[in-house]
């Protein structure tokens, strides 16, 4: 989902905003109204979603939509109000890829500061490897380690936490992995 | 910083929204502009903060601002667009108590979802046990497990993070923790 979020007027009653300093001790510059003076944050968002495992082989989603049209990645989309991160990661995996899985334990968390978001990854174990995948998915297949098309991945985020999956599960032992995306 | 966050106007336009379900297949209502069709999407918040130990004492901050006013927190506020978790972690920490420090390991993922929040929390090492706090605190001291004032602290995520670390510094091991509050 792509969408403009610049603020240009004011949400409670439409009057332009100026960008400035507000009068609370704020050292950042908002989007101030020019007639109700509400204050407008703007504040990052969080990406949710799921390594869904069977056996030795990962669960991904060829996209069929923008961004990374054709391109795979690991079910995921944007956290929404009254969910938590695991509500919103089991969702997204239901939505994409019509998947029936068990949660597990969070596994990546990893800050993209350029664009403003956070994504949250949790491992969950699929409990059957028939897939029903919704509108924005092509097709939801397995992949084996040396399988995985490294090349065709969508998203910096997906190939980051796949890397850290199968080198925990080699090693034995997942732990969560917390890290910055220039 | 509590606020409004009811999306009234359209922040493109600045005409009247109404909530409708989208056109592209979404299953939720959105706040869509009744003019330009804008959808505006609302989505959780992300709450970052620290826990600063120096031995075995953890610093806290008398809160002087609402809510809870009075009430005693672990430094920590609202994310920022451009910054990391452990980035925006660091800034709160030096805004709220002046504290000097180095950054540990992500510690606590809270979610709240009554309220739209994701908290997290990371630890760290204080390189001093002098605090210059910001004017959004009264007082900045430490305190050991014992002298933790528990019934006047002042959010729930604060209290569950603060239990697991002492559970964790007696187990002599730490690890991330995750989970979701009602
Ligand atoms: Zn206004
Ligand atoms: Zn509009």
């Amino acid at each position: 989902m792509m969408f403009d979020r610049t603020i240009r007027h004011c949400r409670q009653c439409g009057a332009l905003v100026a960008r400035r300093l507000p009068d609370d001790g704020d050292t950042k510059e908002r989007a101030i109204c020019t007639v109700c003076n509400t204050v407008h944050y703007e504040n990052p968002l969080n990406v949710v979603g799921t390594v869904p495992h069977w056996g030795e082989q990962v669960l991904l989603c060829k996209r069929n939509i923008e961004p990374r049209k054709g391109k795979w990645t690991l079910p995921a989309g944007f956290m929404e109000l009254g969910e938590s991160t695991s509500e919103g990661a089991a969702r997204e995996t239901t939505e994409e890829a019509g998947a029936q899985f068990i949660m597990e334990d969070l596994f990546t968390v990893m800050s993209v500061p350029r664009v403003g978001q956070v994504h949250l990854y949790y491992r969950a174990r699929l409990t059957s490897d028939v897939f029903d995948p919704g509108h924005e998915t092509m097709e939801a297949r397995l992949f084996k380690e040396d399988e995985i098309p490294w090349d065709e991945l969508a998203f910096r985020t997906v190939k980051e936490t796949l890397e850290h999956y199968f080198a925990d599960r080699r090693a034995g032992h997942f732990s969560t992995h917390a890290f910055d995306i220039a």
